[in-house]
């Protein structure tokens, strides 16, 4: 019996999840394990009817959870406006429930099978077999979390300063984790800095040098943040496990959401020491709430991860992926993907959802 | 008479340079100007030469010059950690150079009209009728230039904290200069940040509602740094004017180059008060260095920007833009850029510098 967190969050979170949810029903009744789900509220949605974006219930819940599988969080600019800048769902409970949960191993796969491949902007000759790399981000450190100071200088101007902070400790354990990986797949390790600029990168690859004497066998590959920006239009297949800090990882992770097509196809894995969360990368779609279009991918996905990384449901998590692929493969698609009118068939959320729990 | 320093850096830069100098000598010759080239050492070569990568005597011609040309700087891995960190040329020479002339104006544009679509590892359906934005990137201020410590805390762990620093005044320099530039273009830009999580964001989106009073007739789109990362490879043609702080610009800009086919395709132009530098956004390319084979382009389009932001020249500026378009469109191509084999006429680089010059 594993008892799981469902925050459905904002905007499409709901319907997503709901399929989701659906898929793990199939898992569930045909495997030795019961899941619990226990929904709780949380984002702004939280916010307005509960008074918290993160209120304490779903603390409470989390904190005792086995898993957590989080929708996307937040609504339109007018909306967010009404609520406190630190209270709205990132300050207020995004970045909370990940300090709270310590989940500094974020795992964001770009997965692009032969199935999706039309799906991305970038050429067929630059996808060649198709792209699957995990980008690995430290997501409990930075600027995220360094102390932030507001106030109004000498000379009467309002400032910022914000603290981007490592110590060598944080740095070691995602290294651990990037390098672990690393072994499960290609050996191969892109190392993603800037150290010709900040001297964090310059501890971080002090750091790794350490850290790689007990993984002999992976061949490491140092590349500055802003050629991997580069590298990943121009050939993003030359990856395999890439690691780096939190706001590199936030924006490499979304341009590898740009090369898939769309964020829709990017689930990804919050790993703590204790415990887990698990949500897509994409935002909360408020204009499209509702509507039954969103695609769940990225939500049923979160599951898949969660099947893999919390229970070692390894091949159950595979057929998930499998199933999804293979929607795609028989010429579905959702309307994030493709425009309607170039030949494939449109399916809403919950078709999308009822495909992949017949293919399994 | 215009003074021009000439710093041909490492690498690739002085085979670079000359062509850019050949082509300028085109300009010289029918215009009424005289330019007066002074070369002097800069980058790692200038460290081996002369015991530092930014010379005095650099500083000084810096300091007089109505214009600086920059080459790419940096040696290979190796040659550089022989290189005292603090003195390699990224943190002895060229960001002492933007602090010295206080450039904090970058202009990179990522510019692909129809002649170079076919070098963009994006399908020609996202690229249309090509792709023509400029990034304005702050570039004397945030973590670049923030207070950096390193120590060992209370735990006896190392640890790294540097400042990401703005004040009102930065914010507002370079959000006029982006305002100003989109008034002579579409009048729409987009302003990328991170306000979800930077409090400098949250100050920086306060300056623009101020700024924006002043130019009533552009149109402002907020975009969040990583998903103007998603939409760069999803939709770059929805883009003309975008602005953001420096280091967002360091990594979004070279994703411009990833669009284009290669960072030999973006020159750039950093504007201080008094004065500016032009360099290309690509590195020194040690490995192809003195092979002939480097494509001049960014170096030669950054004497075109010279020519159109220091002196006013736009229609020369303009003339050598088109004069570098026709070569390619001509059939024509740079090693970089495409294969060999794929039915191009591959130029080296000084071909290259010679066609522009025919083509003038
Ligand atoms: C919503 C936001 C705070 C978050 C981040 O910046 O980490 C998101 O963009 C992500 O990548 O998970
Ligand atoms: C060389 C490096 C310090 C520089 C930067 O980070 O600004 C470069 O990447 C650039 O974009 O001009």
């Amino acid at each position: 019996m594993k008892k799981i967190a469902i925050l459905e969050g904002d905007g499409i979170g709901p319907e997503a999840m709901a399929e989701g949810i659906k898929v793990l029903k199939v898992i569930e009744a045909r495997n030795d394990i019961t899941f619990d789900l226990v929904h709780a509220p949380f984002g702004a949605t939280a916010w307005f009817s509960h008074g918290s974006s993160f209120p304490e219930e779903t603390k409470k819940l989390v904190d005792e959870a086995d898993a957590v599988i989080k929708g996307p969080i937040g609504l339109s600019h007018e909306e967010s406006k009404q609520i406190p800048v630190d209270e709205q769902p990132e300050r207020g409970a995004l970045l909370p429930m990940r300090a709270r949960m310590n989940t500094y191993a974020n795992y964001r796969p770009v997965f692009l099978p032969k199935a999706l491949a039309h799906f991305s902007p970038l050429k067929p000759e630059i996808i060649g077999e198709g792209i699957d790399l995990i980008m690995v981000r430290e997501l409990v450190g930075g600027v995220y979390f360094g102390k932030k100071e507001r106030g109004v200088n000498a000379e009467g101007k309002r400032y910022v300063t914000e603290a981007l902070e490592y110590d060598e400790d944080q740095i070691r354990n995602i290294l651990v984790k990037a390098f672990d990986l690393a072994m499960t797949r290609k050996k191969v390790l892109h190392n993603i800095h800037k150290s010709n600029v900040l001297k964090s990168s310059v501890l971080w690859n002090e750091v790794l040098e350490e850290v790689k004497v007990d993984y002999p066998e992976v061949e490491v590959i140092h590349m500055l943040v802003d050629a991997a920006a580069t590298h990943l239009c121009l050939n993003p297949t030359q990856f395999d496990v890439m690691v780096m800090e939190n706001m590199f990882g936030d924006i490499l992770s979304d341009q590898g959401g740009g090369i898939l097509g769309s964020l829709g196809l990017m689930p990804s894995a919050c790993i703590g020491p204790n415990s887990a969360y698990y949500e897509p990368s994409h935002g909360s779609a408020p204009d499209i709430a509702g509507k039954g279009i969103a695609n769940p991918y990225s939500l049923i996905g979160s599951f898949a991860m969660m099947l893999e990384y919390s229970f070692d449901m390894k091949e159950e998590s595979k057929n998930i992926w499998d199933a999804m692929q293979a929607v795609f493969a028989a010429g579905f698609s959702t309307s994030d993907l493709s425009k309607p009118g170039s030949g494939v068939t449109m399916l809403s959320t919950s078709e999308f959802g009822d495909k992949v729990v017949e293919y399994l």
